[in-house]
């Protein structure tokens, strides 16, 4: 059987293309039905999986990722819901559309269309399970923030601070009664895509967290069946979202039940069942006392289908030798949060934040924030979003905007020495931050027969001084004595 | 032959006795005439090695460290020289004598009348070379500060901003005409042994630094005769000083030309003709970029004749590893100086110079201080002396003064998580140290049964607040969230 079903539909490159037939609704439709579509473009065909929405509803979504005519034709073990057919022409991106974001020059990122993307992430674990107001109230926050990336769960979270209930779950059932984790609740998913949505709107990112430790509900312990359902369910629902990257865990080393094979499982269901191949990485516990000066905790972050590396640490001085054992790009996705809570992870201040941010992007890595302050309702950014209170944003922003003027950084071959947290292109572009160290001069080694102009950066009061002169070779750079100070040097036209 | 050459002289314990006599002054009395002293005190016979001291002058000094009559007899291959004999009274130590320091209850350190030393060093390299005006300013503002330990070179020093000649030197020559390595020039030695005996005046122990890297005059590549004659010269005339130290280098693996068996030979001449065994450690070189994560370049403190571990690193959280690693007391002796320099390890903050303090003496281990701000006749505090600039020498009073009202720090059963240094007698006394953290509160879990007392200490702004209320088990305690705070919590009476 074979069907013409619909007119073609218009749809922009990367987003997000809807077709939905019904079916079966008996039974375990969840479970029981096989639904999935293949498009084809020339000579392409992509297969992409659909999914039971509740009601009848089978669907399938899908992002086309090159221009003009797909079409495509349903296979199902129902046969109503088998060689169903359609077709769609994909055109040009509106406006701030720059599809997903892809590794990009080994160490970095970009936008499918080109365009580099300079992740600077924050934190609100599960901001998505707390209800309309407060959920409006971040994502308002979230409007005024420099932040273009988001960490974020499906799954709620148990922890200090995280007692309330979610307002849905993701599968049938109840805490009470137990959960039927062979049929999923639609309610739950569909609120969760709005989110997605509501952020892409915001050119977020959403670096979703798979599983996580912090559980009262027995998310964390499923069995593997469940597991793999869960996670082939999600990749049919959210492929298509287009800001989607998967975090296969937070602090996967704590969630005991599971084995370095199931992760790695993992992945493979991952890799094998988003037809888009958003970015995957995995994201470690972190104890001072046990991981200072070893990292054989994490997750192998040089295995193939890791797309980079996804770090807890407190120490940014490492970027640089975590660049050269993965060859990946280096994202601290948390080196302890801006905040006064009881907790070691999160009572630094706005300078130690701001300073890791410096650190780590100066050597050519990415840092993700988290504010984490005591609050009258317990309403903390980290995990339920609402308002930001600290003082690193602003110069988040201010960093965000140095960056975006300049170079991906690399490695320099100049040694900017002890003190200094620095990348750049040779010849080129440097980035020299001093931290809380506070030099009254320094004395570089630029290359000779190259001048350069050179500004100073208070990273903390946010202003950018130019130096009159040019510097050329081994030059004196007189520098202000007091802590938080960045060099820019860039080659003089 | 054998003579009773003078009348019993009265010593006091721990004191100097010196006996002289006249020999030969032709050929080379420091390569040719061998004297040494036998002393005997009841059963028991020190021996004792003698030093040629210029114009025919041979000397034995002694340091007795028992009660009572002594007597003695020397031994030289010259016959005038042979077989002299004397004897000395050893009295109770005058005032503010309390002998040398030793290595007490395994991680610490108490002088030899039991009084335990908390050593809060500094460091002026080469203070002892810049002439008697500047010297003098040195002794002045050591009076003034809080340091009761100095790390301090033997030889001269080349390096930045160290480009002046010293007024004398160890051996007979010049710069221009070559050294003569078999002849010492006793002017050197005795304005060293001067400067030492000021220092004892003040209470400051000397760690006297034996080799350095930083050389222009070839005193750091003399041959191994040369170094063996320079360490046993230097042994009998220094050794009887109680408030020397031996550090065998500083940054002994920049000094490319001694492997790994001369530094244990060097210990091993030290451990034979130090008749009083003084402390004996060597000092490591930093590099951050090479040497974070691995201490494999230092010399192994684990060696017998190591008295204590003299550490370079800028990282104090490691302290509790080293003692464990070592069981022997740790003293960071360099963890970068406060000052505005070009160089990293020369330019951090007095918030960051007091931290490490706090932090690596609330761990139970110890801090060395130094200073190096940029001046206008390059007169810097940590190679020259002069004039302390720095806002961190009177914090570091205010730790001594706290650390000597309470035990010996311990590693306490107690985990006082993640953001925190702390050490402890448990069940008696803790000390807590947060740092640039700031917690708003902190969760303690003191034992049970147990009332403890507990002060909110500013670090920083140096006050001491008790809490009025009494503590015990898990607990609750406000704290004002901001950097530096500390607690002290004892046993309540």
């Amino acid at each position: 059987m074979s069907e013409q079903l619909q007119q073609t539909e218009t749809v922009e490159r990367w987003g997000r293309f809807e077709f939905r037939a019904k079916g079966p609704e008996n039974g375990n439709p969840y479970a029981d039905v096989q639904f999935s579509a293949r498009f084809s473009y020339k000579h392409r065909v992509v297969e992409v999986d659909g999914f039971y929405d509740g009601d009848g509803q089978y669907c399938i979504r899908f992002m086309p990722e090159s221009l003009g005519e797909w079409s495509f034709e349903t296979v199902s073990n129902i046969s109503g819901l088998n060689g169903l057919k359609g077709s769609l022409n994909c055109t040009e991106p509106s406006q701030g559309n720059r599809g997903p974001v892809r590794v990009d020059n080994v160490y970095h990122f970009a936008y499918a269309d080109g365009t580099p993307y300079f992740p600077v992430g924050t934190t609100c674990y599960v901001w998505n399970h707390q209800g309309e107001e407060l959920e409006a109230q971040t994502l308002k926050s979230l409007s005024e923030a420099p932040f273009n990336k988001i960490r974020m769960c499906v799954f709620p979270k148990h922890y200090d601070y995280n007692h309330n209930e979610p307002e849905t779950y993701p599968f049938a059932g109840s805490l009470d009664k137990g959960w039927d984790f062979t049929r999923f609740s639609p309610a739950f998913w569909s609120h969760l895509e709005r989110r997605i949505d509501d952020l892409q709107k915001l050119d977020i990112e959403v670096d979703l967290i798979l599983f996580h430790p912090y559980d009262r509900w027995g998310f964390a312990q499923m069995s593997a069946e469940a597991d793999d359902s869960y996670l082939r369910y999600l990749l049919a629902r959210l492929s298509s979202f287009r800001n989607v990257w998967w975090s296969l865990a937070n602090e996967y080393d704590l969630m005991y039940e599971k084995k370095m094979q199931d992760w790695d499982r993992f992945f493979h269901i991952v890799q094998a069942h988003d037809p888009y191949q958003h970015l995957r990485s995995i994201h470690n516990w972190h104890n001072p006392e046990r991981h200072y000066r070893s990292n054989q905790h994490w997750y192998d972050h040089g295995k193939p289908w890791v797309t980079h590396v996804s770090i807890q640490h407190p120490d940014l001085n490492f970027v640089p030798e975590w660049r050269e054992q993965f060859k990946k790009p280096v994202v601290i996705d948390e080196c302890r949060y801006e905040g006064n809570l009881n907790h070691g992870w999160g009572n630094i201040t706005a300078e130690q934040m701001v300073e890791c941010f410096w650190k780590g992007m100066a050597q050519g890595g990415y840092v993700t924030h988290g504010e984490t302050f005591v609050h009258p309702e317990d309403i903390i950014w980290w995990s339920h979003g609402g308002k930001l209170h600290g003082e690193s944003p602003a110069r988040i922003r201010f960093l965000l905007d140095i960056m975006a003027e300049g170079p991906q950084l690399g490695k320099t071959a100049i040694n900017f020495k002890w003190d200094a947290a620095a990348g750049g292109i040779d010849g080129e572009y440097y980035l020299v931050y001093f931290g809380s160290s506070r030099p009254a001069f320094r004395l570089l080694e630029l290359p000779e027969g190259i001048r350069f102009d050179i500004d100073l950066i208070d990273t903390w009061e946010m202003t950018i001084t130019p130096f009159e002169d040019t510097f050329e070779g081994k030059c004196r750079v007189p520098l202000p004595g007091k802590p938080y100070q960045a060099l820019r040097i860039r080659k003089a036209d």
